[in-house]
C-alpha cells in the first residue's frame, strides 16, 4: 500500500502544517494494521487525504501595518529582513498545536501576524521594540516554532520576531566555568555540534531538538529527553540577556547569589509575555557519548515500575539522565509495532507474567564520567530487580534513541487518515501520580474508539511528569470543536486529580483559562503586576497567552 | 588567665548582642599568644571587657503604636503574645551584624520596633497583616535574628512578627514525595532531630543553624554547610505559603512545572519585603549519618587546590556534600590554634613543600547511598592526588565537624578586648576567584594590623563563593565610623573584581546601597515593582531593606 508520495508546493497550507523537514512520512505495516484495528479503518481510508490542506495559502487579513510603519522596520533591520507576504505571515502565525494543524487543513490561518521581522543584532531588537512600543504595535518573538500551545498565533496582529534569522550564534564558550553564551535564535543541532566540537554537550534534548531554540526552550521552559540527569533548561540557565519594553534585563552569571530574589527566573517560563530573550548564559557538560550506559527493565504492572522509579529517584546513589517507564498501552503498542508481540521471547515473558495488557517498560541511561555512569547503572539495576523488574538488555534503549526526534513526524500521517492525535502533559507529586494516571485513562476510554498511551520520561525526587498520546478517528466535520471539547475535558480530568496544567510544554492560549483557577488569583495577579511593569502596552505577545497578556 | 567569667543579667546590652546561647566564651591560650603577636596586645588588653554592654536596656523611643492598636494586636494574639517592654523591643530591634553589636555595646538600640507580636497561627499572620496594611504599621519579620546585614532594624517601628514562638512545628512529613512541609518559625535543632526520628535529615546546616529557622534560611537564601551536594536553600524549596498585604500566596508543590514562572522563587531572598512566610514544603535527604566519608587533603598553593577544586566538581562523577578550602591564611590560623605548628608532622609537611603562607587545607564529605559516599570519595581522592594534593586522613574534617557551630561565639570575647571583627561572603565564578580573592587580601593589607582569612566553602560547577573573616584592632572613640568605612572598601573591592555582593548572607540594610549599581536600574525597578504589588504601602520590612523598601 503506498500512499502520500511526492512532494508537495511550497506554497501550501500542507507544507506550513507539516512536521519538521516536511517530509511525507509513511505509516508502515505493522502500524497501518493495529490502526485498521483500533479504530475499524477500512483501506479505503488510505488512499486519499483527509483534510490535506492543499490549497494555495491566500490570507484573507491585509497586512494591517502602513507603508511608514514597514519603512521603518526595513531600515532598521534591513528591507530583506521584513516580510510582508502572505506565505511567510501564515508560516509565522502558528506552532504546531494540532488545533493549528487542523485549522491549515481547513485552509484557514486566523491569526497571521501583518510582518515577520528578523532583526541582525539585539540592538536592533532593541530598536525594534522601541519602534513597536512608541507605535502599540504586537510582537510576538519566534524561534523554532515547534509550540504546541498556541503560543505563536498573533490575534492582535503586529510582528513576528524571528529570532532565528540572524541571532544564531554561539558568542563565547568558557571552558573555566563550563558554560556557554549563546543567541537565543540558535537551533539545537548547531548548538551542539559547535559544543561537541570543543568537546562538550548542551545536555538539552527535546524531542523537537532539530526544530526548536535556546530562546524557546527557555521560554516555555523546556524539558530535555535527559532531564533527569542534566535538569530541565531552567537548571541549565544561569544568565541571561532580554529586551523589555521597560529597558533591558541583563543578569550576570554569579553562581546562585543571595542579592534578592532571581530576575533571571522571571524570563524562564514568560513565553515571550515580558519581552525577547536576545541571549543566555548556560550551563554545558562533558561530551563523552561513549561513557553512556543504558538498560531496559520489564515490571509486570505500571504500579510496580513507578514504586521502583520512585525508590531510584530518592536513593541517593546518583540520578539516571534519561529515566523513562511506557504504560501498559504504550507498552503494548511498542512491542506491536516492532514485531515483538508473538515472537518466542514474547511468549516467554507472558509466562512469566509479563502481560500484554499490564506489562511496562523502563529505558535508563547514565551518562557523565566512566566509572560514575557504570556505577549508578549498576546501582539502578540492583533496585530494579528487588522491584521485580527484569532486564532484558540495552538494546531497546538504543533503538529507541536512534527514532528519538522522527516519532514527531507521525501525526501528519495519521492526520491524513482521519485519526486525532494530541499529546499533553503534566507534573505530579508521587502521591497522586497513579491516581491522575487512572483517571486520564478513564476519561479517554469513555469516548468510543479512543486510545491513549501514557509515559513518565522527566522524573524528579518528589514526583514525575506524565506524558499523554491520543488518539481517536475525528467527528467528521465538525473536527474542531469534538477536539476542543474532548481536551478540555481530558485537561481538567488532569488538573482536578492533582496534576499541574504543564510540565513542560507551557501553556500559551491553549492552556490559559486553566491558570487562574489553578494558581489562585494572588499568583495571577503577581504574574500581571510583573507583566504590567515590563510591558505596560501589553505589545508582547498579546492575546491571551499565560493568561494574562 | 581566667578572664570573662559569671553569668550576665539578663537585662543588659549585653545580654542581646552575645551570641547563642548566651555563654561568656573563653579565648583559649593558643589563641591568646595568637592575638597578642598579631595585633601587639599586652596582657591589660585581656583584663578588662572593652565596651561590654553592661548597662540595663533603657529604651528612649516611646512605643508609637496607640493603646487602641495594641489592643487590637492583644485581641488578635493574646495579650500574653503582644510585648512592649524595653528589653523585648531591644532585643527584637537587631541581628547578629558587626554594626548592631557595636551599637549595643555602645548601649544604644537606634531602630526599635514599638512592639513585639508573636502570632499563634497562619490565620493569625493574615490578621495582623491586614490590621498593620490598614493602619500603615511596619511588620519586620523575625526568625532567629542571626541576620549579619542589618534586615531586622525597625527604622520605621512597627511591629517585629516573632515566628518562632508559636510557629514552629512541622506540619507534614510526606514519605513518598520525600517532602515535609513546615511552619516558617521552626529552629533547626528541633527540625532536624523530628525530621531523624522518620529517617530523614533537612540537609541544610548553616553556621547558624542552632538560632535560625526554616522560614529565615528561605528570606535571606541561606547556604549550609553541606550545600554543595544537598543545594542552598532556594534548591530546597518546592512551595509555599506566605502573607502579603495583597493577599496570600499559596504554591503547589508539583515537581518542575511549566506555568508560567515560579512564583515561589520570589519570596526566595526577599528578606520579608514581600510579605510573611509562613508555611514551607521542601526536599528532605535519607538520614544515615554513618554513610558520610569524608577526607582531608593539603595543597602547595591556593592556585592549586583552587584548581583542583573546580576539575572534582566539573568531573560529573557526583559530587562533594561539604567542600572547603582554606586560604594560606586561615590554614596558618587553623595550624597555629590547633598545636599543629611545629610539631614533627608539621616540619615533614614543610620539607615536601607544603609551607606556611602558601599551603592550603581542603575537607571533603561525601553522603547519601553507603556505596555512592565511598565511589564519589575515591574519585575525589585521585583528582586531589592528580592535582598534586596530599590525603591527611579524616580527624581534621572530624574535628572542623565538631565545633562547626561553636566558632560564632568567638566575636564576642574578640570584640571585647577591642578586636573589629566581620565576615562577609560573595558568589563569584572560577574565571574571576583569584582575582577578588587577591584583591580583598590586598585591601586588607592596606590597613595597618589587619589581618584576613578566606575559605571557600559552596561549591557549583561554574564557581564558589568565597568567605572573608577580618580582624583589626578597633579605632577606640572612632569605632562605628571606622568600621564603616573599612567595611565599605572591602565590598567595593569585591564588587569591582567581579564578584556578586552576596553568596547567602543577604543583602539586609547593610549592602542595599550597592544593590543598584551592582543589578543594574532596569531589573532593580522590576524588583521595585514586585515589592510595588505585594504591598503597595511599603509596610513589610521597610527603611532600607535590599534598597527597595
Amino acid at each position: 500500500m503506498s500512499y502520500f508520495n511526492g512532494m508537495e508546493s511550497k506554497d501550501t497550507y500542507r507544507h506550513i502544517l507539516k512536521w519538521g523537514d516536511k517530509r511525507e512520512a509513511g505509516i508502515d505495516h505493522r502500524m497501518v494494521s493495529l490502526l485498521k484495528e483500533k479504530f475499524g479503518l477500512d483501506d479505503a481510508v488510505f488512499r486519499d487525504r483527509y483534510l490535506p490542506g492543499a490549497e494555495e495559502v491566500r490570507l484573507q487579513k491585509a497586512s494591517a501595518l502602513t507603508p511608514e510603519q514597514l519603512d521603518t522596520l526595513r531600515s532598521i533591520c534591513g528591507s530583506e529582513n521584513v516580510l510582508t507576504d502572505d506565505l511567510s505571515r501564515a508560516s509565522y502565525s502558528c506552532g504546531k498545536f494540532y488545533g493549528e494543524l487542523l485549522d491549515l487543513r481547513l485552509n484557514n490561518v486566523p491569526d497571521p501576524p501583518d510582518a515577520v521581522v528578523s532583526p541582525r543584532s539585539h540592538d536592533e531588537v532593541e530598536a525594534v521594540i522601541r519602534f513597536c512600543s512608541a507605535g502599540k504595535i504586537a510582537v510576538v518573538p519566534s524561534g523554532g516554532q515547534s509550540s504546541v500551545t498556541g503560543a505563536l498565533r498573533a490575534p492582535q496582529g503586529g510582528i513576528a520576531l524571528d529570532l532565528t534569522r540572524h541571532l544564531n550564534r554561539i558568542i563565547t564558550i568558557n571552558e573555566v566555568n563550563k558554560t556557554v553564551t549563546v543567541q537565543a535564535g540558535m537551533f539545537g543541532p548547531a548548538f551542539e555540534e559547535e559544543l561537541n566540537r570543543h568537546g562538550y554537550s548542551c545536555g538539552h534534548f527535546p524531542q523537537s531538538f532539530e526544530y526548536s531554540t535556546v530562546g524557546g526552550w527557555i521560554s516555555a521552559r523546556g524539558a530535555g529527553q535527559a532531564s533527569t540527569g542534566y535538569g530541565k533548561i531552567e537548571d541549565m540557565v544561569v544568565a541571561l540577556k532580554a529586551v523589555t519594553p521597560a529597558g533591558v534585563i541583563e543578569t550576570r552569571d554569579f553562581p546562585r547569589t543571595a542579592q534578592g530574589w532571581d530576575i533571571f527566573r522571571l524570563f524562564a517560563g514568560a513565553e515571550g509575555t515580558l519581552g525577547v530573550i536576545t541571549e543566555a548564559t548556560l550551563h554545558i557538560f562533558n561530551y563523552r557519548p561513549g561513557n553512556t550506559t543504558s538498560a531496559a527493565f520489564i515490571f509486570r504492572s505500571f504500579e510496580t515500575a513507578v514504586e521502583t522509579m520512585r525508590r531510584i529517584m530518592q536513593s541517593e546513589y546518583g540520578k539516571p539522565h534519561l529515566f523513562r517507564i511506557s504504560d501498559p498501552d504504550e507498552t503494548d503498542i511498542a512491542f506491536r509495532t516492532s514485531g515483538f508481540d508473538g515472537t518466542f521471547s514474547d511468549r516467554l515473558l507472558q509466562r512469566l507474567g509479563f502481560r500484554t495488557g499490564s506489562r511496562c517498560l523502563m529505558f535508563v541511561t547514565v551518562e557523565g564520567e566512566r566509572d560514575y555512569a557504570r556505577f549508578v547503572l549498576g546501582k539502578i539495576r540492583r533496585t530494579a530487580r528487588k522491584g521485580r523488574g527484569m532486564y532484558i538488555g540495552t538494546s531497546p534503549v538504543r533503538k529507541w534513541l536512534e527514532q528519538r526526534y522522527s516519532s514527531a513526524y507521525m501525526r501528519d500521517p495519521l492526520m491524513d487518515i482521519g485519526i486525532m492525535t494530541d499529546t499533553l502533559e503534566t507534573a505530579v507529586t508521587w502521591d497522586r501520580l497513579l491516581q491522575v494516571w487512572s483517571a486520564a485513562h478513564r476519561y479517554v476510554n469513555t469516548r468510543p474508539g479512543a486510545f491513549m498511551m501514557i509515559h513518565i520520561s522527566h522524573v524528579y525526587e518528589n514526583g514525575a511528569n506524565l506524558y499523554f498520546t491520543f488518539l481517536s478517528p475525528m467527528e467528521k466535520g465538525n473536527e474542531r470543536d469534538d477536539f476542543i471539547m474532548f481536551h478540555r475535558g481530558l485537561v481538567d480530568t488532569i488538573v482536578d486529580n492533582g496534576g499541574s496544567i504543564s510540565h513542560h510544554h507551557g501553556v500559551g492560549r491553549v492552556l490559559a483559562p486553566w491558570m487562574e483557577p489553578h494558581l489562585g488569583k494572588s499568583s495571577m495577579d503577581l504574574l500581571r503586576a510583573v507583566k504590567k511593569h515590563l510591558d505596560p502596552d501589553n505589545i508582547m505577545n498579546p492575546g491571551g497567552t499565560l493568561g494574562i497578556s
